[in-house]
């Protein structure tokens, strides 16, 4: 079997069941998708247990008809107070954000908010560990970036002005997360190699 | 300045802004109220990283008007996979559910899901401090019980078919939590004595 990945893609990115079925690498599938799927294979192993948090919901209504389950009819989607994702692999706190960018030769600061910084700083603080993962989509490129990595360009934008981080600085700076079938983005290998 | 803790409440559990501003203990307040400002509290004085994770909405129908916020028209709540709360303190990776009972002579195991209980098993399985917290409002009191202790009378109801836990039983082998100002459960004295 071969994995063509490293190969451009056409830049779409809608799931295609029949890409996924000949095992042509992970081209259309979601950054969320992928890291679903990887955590779901972590937690069917044994190897840890990591959870995508849910998207938070401001229910404002409720309707509650006889018989049959609550329906939310008014909510409103709320802008999460901390990372997407965390858990406990090897006895570590984990804790991540992700995000995939169209772009391609920079990755815009704009994808992260500050209240997610400062939460990642506090995690860092207490001893857990912390990155992102940035996928270059039209690439199909995955890095992890740790967390500590990450904060000077953010707090560099308030001093030198520059709202994004060039492609090359990521390829450098960042470690590109190897792909296999079942642990789409197998981001615990990186873990493994910089942390035990 | 006293907190008459321990005394029976009259079992209304209404938030009540007068009682708090006088500080006659929690009365009114709701365990996920309390545990809500004690990790609020955790977090701004730099103590710990934990918060309470959103309930998840599966969102089936989105409206979206010009010019305004995005509207979810038609959403249902669903059922947590795994616990509600959990973060990050002293480098260690904790985990844990609260539940609160008007029951006056047992814990109803009815109260926990099968799922929550497997994920439990993963999180001490893969090195987190897990554990629940219950309450007994009618006498305002909140225990940690170890998710340890938990497990066989959680087990226990496929054999002997008790499906609840005696409160002494939870006296005895709980802990019972402190009431504080600020961390109204301060369920990290319990993890302090126990881990570290």
């Amino acid at each position: 079997m071969h994995y063509p990945n490293g190969k451009k893609n056409n830049g779409f990115h809608q799931p295609s069941a029949t890409n996924r079925s000949m095992g042509f690498s992970n081209r259309g599938m979601t950054l969320e998708e992928d890291i679903n799927a990887t955590n779901k294979f972590y937690r069917d192993t044994n190897k840890a247990v990591i959870h995508k948090k849910p998207t938070p919901v401001q229910v404002v209504n409720v309707h509650y008809p006889k018989r049959s389950a609550a329906v939310i009819t008014e909510g409103y989607f709320k802008q999460p107070s901390t990372t997407d994702y965390n858990g406990v692999y090897r006895s570590r706190h984990i804790d991540f954000e992700a995000k995939e960018t169209k772009n391609k030769t920079r990755f815009p600061l704009a994808n992260i908010h500050a209240h997610q910084i400062n939460h990642m700083k506090s995690i860092l603080n207490h001893g857990g560990i912390c990155f992102l993962i940035i996928r270059f989509s039209v690439y199909n490129e995955t890095y992890y970036i740790p967390a500590e990595t990450f904060f000077p360009f953010w707090d560099g934008q308030f001093n030198d002005g520059k709202k994004s981080i060039p492609y090359e600085t990521i390829q450098n700076k960042g470690y590109k997360i190897p792909f296999h079938l079942q642990a789409r983005v197998d981001y615990l290998a990186m873990i493994d190699q910089l942390y035990f």
